[in-house]
């Protein structure tokens, strides 16, 4: 048998991003073994019984001196103090990625804590459902067809790019590839925004006394239009205040649609009203998911 | 076998909305005949070979003079020229209902345009998915466990009340009453605003040369939200501007929440902004459509 792409790796946060991106790895018959770092005792052995992990990692300095590859998988706000834990220890080919759903934050948090180090980092961003969690969650087949995107850095080395999208290409994932800023702007855009805009519709509604009454009307078109606003309430604050540059940008734009809407309703100008709903129509009836 | 419930019903607009109300009642026995107009001729004869009407009306005097029940399914705007036509020939014991997504205004043109006859008029809204349209949509089960929400005028007996709402509730829908100042308050909060910022968020990135890019990482967060946003421009523009002065209290109302979470973003103030997104999150977990 040959031998695998990876012959160690080591996976810090078990959960669904971290047990998935092993279980396809291990599926592929791509890596060879792969270690767990993780907060909860109680996960990193349940990781270990679904076959997620083959060991559970005891020093963090030992097992990330000959690792092929790092995965940070854990909550982007707990990234800093792991690069700071890992970077003395790194060996020489050690390459890392993370599986962070905002980059300009990581990529500030990799140049403040791994040093010279850096260089060994491609930063990563798998866009995979995030309505579970946890390690009972992760599956082999997460990242089949989804897209991941990679945000490297100048001081990136084309053979370590290389080498992390293969790993991700390794879970079935379409890897593309952005700078830091390009990807932050993009997903404030066609992400972080419609989060903000359906917790802001909720939250509107939830305050008012007549809340019962109003939601016993509402029907499929709130029902889509709010199902995010069922999201996880610590990760969007962390990823709003991760990308809050980028997010108020788009904020204020979409502020200013609505008065403009604001405006032609008022004025009852039909022919306004209709193409701004038409242009939507056209290009939202045109676009499907890929 | 006993006498049907309504020996003769009227329908103007035999698409998705009247052509689904005749067939639920034929299905449920509960019509001897069903008489059709409409403005386009092949419309009216495909309706009639799907058994929805059993003849194309031709004299609407003669029609509504002796019918049981008069249905209004055609778009709002339509409907003040019909009540003109028919207010003068209404029998005595006919009841006039409609289909219309708003009500305030359809009351205000059948107080100025049914005359005396308004008394008769029993103002509904059957709240029915609107993705597809035409005689070839209609289905007899469409209101099956849907929503009707009846919004009677004062001037209505309860007995008239009391008939419309067999009417609705032998298509199997689920009927309610409001008045209309409250419907249209309501539905401007949960499905017409709704509509408008799925409408505006897709617009604001319809306008934007890197469109392409944006859409190409957009998910499933992205696809539900705007879903609503392919929705047909000439109706949403038409509930809008019937609608208007409850839709842009809303839209203020939205705009001010936006404004404090862009505020809350600006200050970096997590608490608040987790705050918000768990209020929204709670009531949007615990709301299951109904």
């Amino acid at each position: 048998m040959s031998e695998p792409q990876f012959k160690k790796i080591v996976i810090f946060g078990v959960g669904l991003i971290g047990g998935s991106f092993a279980l396809a790895l291990r599926k592929a018959h791509a890596v060879g073994e792969v270690v767990g770092f993780g907060r909860s005792e109680a996960t990193l052995q349940q990781a270990q019984q679904l076959g997620i992990i083959n060991r559970i990692g005891q020093d963090v300095a030992a097992e990330v001196s000959n690792a092929d590859l790092v995965l940070l998988a854990t909550p982007v706000g707990q990234m800093a103090e792991l690069m700071v834990r890992i970077a003395p220890h790194l060996g020489v080919h050690t390459l890392v990625t993370d599986g962070g759903s905002t980059k300009s934050d990581v990529v500030a948090a990799a140049r403040a804590n791994l040093g010279s180090k850096v260089v060994q980092f491609i930063p990563a961003h798998p866009i995979a459902g995030a309505e579970k969690s946890g390690a009972g969650a992760a599956q082999a087949d997460l990242y089949q067809g989804r897209k991941v995107v990679l945000t490297p850095l100048p001081e990136n080395s084309q053979e370590a790019v290389a080498r992390v999208r293969k790993a991700w290409e390794l879970c079935g994932a379409a890897v593309s590839e952005l700078t830091a800023e390009q990807h932050d702007a993009v997903f404030a855009a066609v992400s972080h925004l419609p989060h903000l805009l359906s917790f802001a519709l909720v939250h509107d509604l939830a305050q008012r006394d007549n809340r019962d009454l109003l939601l016993s009307f509402a029907a499929s078109g709130f029902r889509d239009f709010t199902r995010i606003a069922a999201s996880s309430p610590e990760m969007w604050r962390d990823i709003c205040l991760a990308n809050r540059e980028a997010l108020l940008r788009e904020l204020q734009i979409y502020i200013a649609e609505l008065k403009q809407m604001s405006a032609a309703l008022e004025a009852g100008d039909a022919v306004r009203l209709e193409q701004t709903f038409r242009a939507a129509r056209e290009l939202r009836a045109g676009w499907t998911e890929q």
